[in-house]
């Protein structure tokens, strides 16, 4: 039992997922798969907070339009996202007069909001539940950088914050849905890294330890499934994480990708080590993903939130970057 | 089924719980509840970030001794805080290795926890599950307002940050032990206060909204209960609390009391309009409410956490202050 994969037997299954970004994701490989962007990523505010919190509305209320329920029908939401005091889930989700749970988990968030999700539906605390998890370049930089106006140059191993949000309402559904099978919650860890531009190394040990632990218990095989799904180690860290694992015996190199090197193109896109923010494995498991799905080119996945667990206080006082990586089993039904 | 109130059927329990506070705290009317505290505020350490983080880690040490478990045998842990990004939680707990969800709930997340501790407990996600919150007035006053060396006077209906933390471990114990019975998680409710000095004003309405649900939904009578304990919106925030409670026709004035009235003494301790911050309802319930379950002083209580859902950039930003309200009962066997 203890510290146990938890498996889910009602069925919570994606009913349905909506994804919201901003220009530079509009322009990248996955422009085909997100309901909406916005040209300024500003979404019709006035401060780059106003605009956040109105992608998450926005992102909100495309999953429940698509979904078929009305709002009032949505027992319970989860959210987070990387403001302080997750503001831009707060003002997002104010309105939609819906119960509330905050979460902070750093860029692995999504996972930590849809394994919960799950979790509610298949206790019966909620029949219909929301998962929605989001950031914005913009509030991000000023928030723990430099403001965007001082033009500050980013080392090859930074990530680019993505500017979006994704959303997906879970519910025992139809049998042809991805069913959210298994969760694993990430236990923190922290290999001593200290530099804010290297955000993939921080996460790596983490992202590993939370996929090695759960190869391990499940005595399941990397090859069972169609992709193993990391988000958001960027280039740098996902080239740790697959060493890592290689080191500890487990051979990712066929089937693993992550979020953060899918959302851009590198070679067009100034982005340095690839996506990174809540919202970037929000909006790709939102978008590309679930269309796979649907297509049933993917049955069966593993998908794993990494998040660094840094402030800008913590930063400049030294200290180092600890990391957590919570993980979710997304399959379809035999 | 929709947004029921959330009944425990496998009676999750509260094994142990620990206590640990500040200065101020341990001088007031509530010290001989308080498991430890720190005559400086520092905890032994260097910054008030580093002093809030070592104030969580050594509360849930408290919490873990006492409830006799290995802390290996501790399967899954919900916390969270009030610095940015929830950093005194993750630095709290990054060194324990327990599988760990961070929560933003402002001053509603040590009910918050608690509601999602026990779920875990019934749902079986986890037989031992950690809930904790915390906070510290010298790490809050910077962040939210003015450095403390800028002696800035405060208005009569602020709140005063507690310095504490409480944690408790859930899980199915001895039928003496308190068990949480129900959960009603918080809707945000709006009001348009937009003076973060006048919190309580912010967080009565979201707090009359919930435990109105809650009545409502549940059949029960104010007077089926011992207590019926907000946390925290002090004495400006209760009065409005308990004013809004009577135009709906509830009346609570016999046995509602709340966290930010009890841990100070206003007539000694320069407090204004009394205590708030996550650790200040987690310190009074895991501290004074625990041993009155002990001693059966009281056998039934309602307990709702009340968090305003700002950060420094709304406030600047001329944003409102939403709230939320979180309910959980907690009752011991008949």
């Amino acid at each position: 039992m203890s510290r146990r994969i938890i498996t889910f037997h009602q069925k919570p299954k994606i009913v349905s997922a909506a994804s919201v970004v901003g220009n530079l994701e509009s322009e990248g490989p996955l422009k085909a798969y997100f309901d909406l962007s916005s040209p300024d990523n500003q979404f019709g505010m006035q401060t780059w907070e106003k605009a956040e919190a109105e992608l998450v509305r926005e992102c909100a209320e495309i999953a429940v339009k698509k979904s078929g329920y009305p709002v009032s029908d949505i027992d319970l939401s989860f959210a987070g996202d990387l403001t302080n005091q997750c503001a831009a889930s707060t003002f997002g989700m104010k309105d939609k007069e819906i119960p509330y749970i905050g979460l902070y988990g750093a860029c692995s968030t999504f996972a930590l909001s849809l394994g919960l999700a799950a979790l509610a539906v298949e206790s019966g605390v909620g029949e219909k539940v929301i998962a929605e998890a989001s950031s914005h370049f913009c509030s991000a930089e000023r928030q723990y950088r430099y403001p965007l106006e001082y033009g500050c140059q980013r080392p090859p191993t930074a990530q680019s914050t993505v500017t979006g949000a994704g959303c997906v309402v879970v519910a025992k559904g139809p049998g042809h849905l991805p069913t959210i099978r298994e969760f694993l919650p990430g236990i923190i860890r922290d290999f001593g890294i200290k530099d804010a531009n290297t955000m993939g190394a921080a996460m790596a040990p983490s992202c590993a330890d939370t996929v090695l632990r759960y190869f391990e218990k499940s005595g399941n095989e990397p090859s069972d499934f169609d992709l193993i799904l990391t988000g958001d180690l960027g280039f740098e860290g996902h080239e740790i994480f697959l060493r890592l694992c290689n080191e500890s015996g487990l051979d990712l190199k066929q089937n693993s990708d992550d979020c953060g090197k899918l959302i851009y193109d590198p070679k067009k896109q100034e982005v340095n080590s690839g996506g990174s923010g809540c919202g970037c494995s929000a909006s790709v498991f939102c978008g590309y993903i679930f269309e796979q799905f649907r297509i049933k080119k993917y049955r069966d996945i593993l998908f794993i939130g990494t998040g660094a667990l840094l402030n800008s206080t913590t930063v400049l006082q030294n200290e180092t970057i600890p990391g957590i990586s919570h993980l979710v089993r997304v399959s379809l039904e035999e």
